[in-house]
């Protein structure tokens, strides 16, 4: 069986390994107030052009997501999401329970725009009955999207106007960002959304870390006591090193990108393939994963060799399945998954 | 100005100010323990058919949804309702704020089908990583519903059949649940509701009370503690006895429904004049609400003499607006709208 | 029986329940948005000598507690306040289900000196782990406490110079508010309150209203979206004129002052005759709460003929009880307790 | 520097690292459903001999303890833990941001005793306003606790007695688990605790492995749904394989054990030295943690050289200080401490 089914299902890139190894025996203060998370923050602030950002290290993205979220909003806001968006769909009510409805907005690729987010905020404000409603507090986005899509430059600037012209804080879930910023065309780099976000995370998990995710503050006033916040939603690691670690590995040399534009070449081979052969694409994602859309017989051909997610069935019978390529895909998979697509 | 706004504009009853007076210097204990309650109480159960049920008595509808919907699930559990409900639009997260979200339906007229509610619950269990969603728990529904539309006793019976095979209990507002028992064509009655219904309450904010709702357990498992509930969500009135002493009023020798068949009864009166001069209907309301929908023009004329609610503004440029009928409306303020409609 | 057991056994004095009726009929908007409202908010404001404050009337004083220290905190903080005070001990958890810890300091009497406060403060910043514990983020007192006590001008505004200085704004809970500014010995007026708290509410329920709790804001940065956290905790009343009406009943000739007044003044007869007869008080109150400790057998002789609260057993074997008056206590039902004191 | 500051000041123990790095390239499902987690639970319940129970791996400490209580309780329930606890003290509020309150009992020693739970459940139903307090719902302890100190199982059976009596589940934090099974006279075995608690975890993150802890729900009616709450609070890691292949190293040939005795080994070398030379120890403890009780001149002398925790100011001057031990303490280390004790 070869897999096409997550970017997380092995463990993380060698060099990860390598240097927990030999650092293991290393004493350091807990709670990531080490060394290791020092230097990892720093060098994610330079890459960001923000000296003045603060960086915090957390396990993963959900408990990312809610903690971030449940420190931007006072009790009656809500958070303005694309409902396909992971926060609405997929993290088990993780943002309800802190006590903040999410507000959805439908969306065909997973991405929201400027006018949407506008429509939202004044249709909002013009209700004669708003007080009895959901005030938006701020705007959810994830970058890539669930569905593989991107923003570029252009699309991130207008949103983020909006935004700043509502008073609401934009924050991006980047657990996949690296295959943003290494995506076909893409136009926006770290710089930008960190000009143009208010908080953002970069993702390890799904980009070759064993685990973690770095939360990145931009805007001053979403700074104060976010580590007491971290702490009391169970996100404080007590080996935060660990975290500190594994980022400053990822960000030291160009790790990180490495991984990620390694993954969007073997997507983009699969979707060149795909395409070639006639098939129809779900979403058109640049980056690393591919949503193709086949006969429940090819999908079934498919299936004995290989692992891939099943998306969605279409009205007309056909299913959209999810292939998904990472840091450690092979490139011999890749071909020989290239060959049988032909064969169909 | 003559005022089709709401059913709250204004006191209550004349029998329910006179029984306050009476009782005034009357001593009794506090939060909900005298016996007005247990007078008011015990006339519901009768009514209902149900010795076994507990009768507890709120002020408001909003906290009655949060007291009793927080009581019914655990902390990963939703409550679908439709996308129309009062309880998803009009409180401002309320539920939320409880730590739950609100599973929205859509519904042309407000209420939710039992084939609805089986295919969200199928469609959870169904869904592969369905732990990474929020699990419906309970069932939400308004009778009349927001739009004035009413359940048929087959139509409760359904659902509530579905419920219980889906292991979900079910829930009815019934903050104008007066308007629905005296609706034209009503087949669903207080002992239908009280089988069929694991908690239901029957609005007094509404239907000619000053304030208040009883809130009726039949299910004996969600009977457990909500006393204490009600305390800490703000909803035990140390003066219970106001509140006692207004249902036991209304149930009494049955002005509860001689008001609610009053409202009907003019509600009727205007929906005839509306339907002989050619208007459409929104929704079509048997009970004290009437959703016309307007011409613009239309809608500034009578805007002069008569206040009412703007509901809806329709894609062709029509507009949809509410007449609300009440205990107090006056015959002859009827017979002048009946008037000014005729001669639109 | 006659009863000196709490100061909401009755309704409500009978000047209120006339103006219900003289206005039973008028058509008002919901909410709170009505001219009643709207005047005894001018009223209060002219009376605290702060035009510029926001009032918002609740039904109830869990609901009122709950709804502001929500509104005034971050998740991670929580509220200092006596052991005794009303929101550790006696609203089931209700500042809890909020997601905040009520940080509790031991009193002996139920006040929070400005010493404790800052006490509690120093040590919280001085802990190097504080991030790891709840940050002290309010203070709430309530005046007169549950115990009878008041403060005077000078404790008060020590309290409020140490908060200020910390940033805690200072919340005061004024259910028996009344009581407080007609004690014996009085030095603090509304005026001093309002210059000295954050928010505070005057209390209607335990002061001669039907129900009702008048909530002031006067710190500008606590004002915002207020009338959102209401009604997304259940406290907007639907009919929000009641609360309107009656506080501009008590407020607009003397009455809320006058009916404290009566009450206070019966009380002192008794403690009088406690003291005279040589019994101990368990606090020294000068409000409308008395706390005599007494043998088991002379409880058991009062016991028969008036009803009071058995408020505390003392390690010795005698018992603290306590006798409450309120507006409605009749000066003949006093001269009977008298006499039969003096007979013990 | 020589550092007794915690036991969680490395990495992990090398074996650990080791099978991560053999393991690496292995594809797996993710969320805990691979098949190191379904060994690693599997040896646990065996160790246990409870094949019957549910067995989850989370985190931390913090998470593990918030998903766990959020789950046994209704809204209107609180913990009963120690004073001294880590939910009470230590974890920013997280039990309360769940909506909960911790009800603290005091205790010199960090234990509760099955009296003073009894006190407390007793106290509860016996006051006529229990319904206006918050509900006992369970019992918290730590084991060992905070300050090092154990139950014995004479002790544990009588408090799981009462709480069973109570219908109070018993829930033990297992930070340090194993160095109270390998306590000096330790008399409670895993088998025994997984038959008097209805949930406990067994810590991983303070006992040698990178993080990690592995919740063990013995009693049937708490198991339900768990993995939706450990997904909700955040706490459910994508490549939970690396939870499971810890706990599987852990228990696959006693290492755990094997480490925890190490650690008591040397803590007891350590506090031998001290009771030799005469120091008071702040509580009694035969696990990895040492309370000596030390003038502030012999403090400064050792910290020129060791880390160690500054516990408590005592009352006449003098400093308690903590020194905690671990599988990665070296026993040179603990000969040179010893060495410069008795220098003192």
């Amino acid at each position: 069986m070869i897999r096409f089914e997550s970017d997380y299902s092995e463990g993380a890139h060698p060099e990860i390994l390598q240097r927990l190894l030999e650092t293991n025996m290393e004493q350091t203060a807990g709670y990531g107030e080490d060394h290791y998370c020092q230097s990892a923050a720093a060098r994610i602030k330079a890459l960001c052009g923000r000296e003045d950002a603060d960086v915090h290290f957390l396990v993963g993205g959900t408990q990312a997501n809610l903690t971030v979220i449940s420190s931007m909003l006072r009790p009656h806001q809500g958070v303005i999401s694309a409902a396909t968006g992971h926060i609405f769909v997929h993290e088990s009510g993780a943002i309800e329970a802190t006590g903040h409805k999410v507000l959805p907005v439908e969306s065909a690729d997973g991405k929201l725009t400027s006018d949407q987010v506008r429509a939202v905020y004044e249709g909002h404000w013009r209700d004669a009955t708003h007080e009895h409603m959901v005030q938006p507090g701020m705007v959810y986005i994830s970058h890539p999207t669930e569905n593989g899509t991107t923003y570029t430059k252009e699309e991130l600037t207008a949103l983020s106007g909006v935004c700043r012209e509502c008073g609401l804080p934009l924050y991006m879930d980047g657990a996949r960002l690296g295959y943003g910023l290494m995506s076909v065309g893409n136009t926006l780099e770290l710089e930008d959304i960190a000009t143009l976000c208010d908080v953002f995370y970069i993702g390890g998990t799904k980009a070759g870390a064993l685990f973690g995710e770095a939360v990145v503050i931009v805007n001053p006033e979403l700074k104060k006591d976010f580590r007491y916040l971290m702490k009391q939603r169970g996100g404080m690691l007590a080996k935060g090193r660990l975290l500190g670690l594994q980022f400053d590995t990822l960000f030291r040399d160009g790790l990180y990108l490495r991984m990620a534009a390694h993954a969007v070449e073997q997507a983009m081979r699969i979707k060149k393939a795909l395409v070639s052969k006639g098939f129809s694409l779900l979403y058109d994602s640049h980056t690393n994963q591919q949503f193709p859309i086949l006969s429940a017989s090819d999908v079934d051909r498919l299936a004995g060799k290989y692992a891939f997610h099943l998306w969605q069935n279409m009205a007309d019978g056909m299913k959209a399945i999810r292939f998904c390529s990472s840091w450690a895909t092979r490139p011999e998979d890749v071909d020989e998954l290239i060959r049988d697509i032909d064969a169909l």
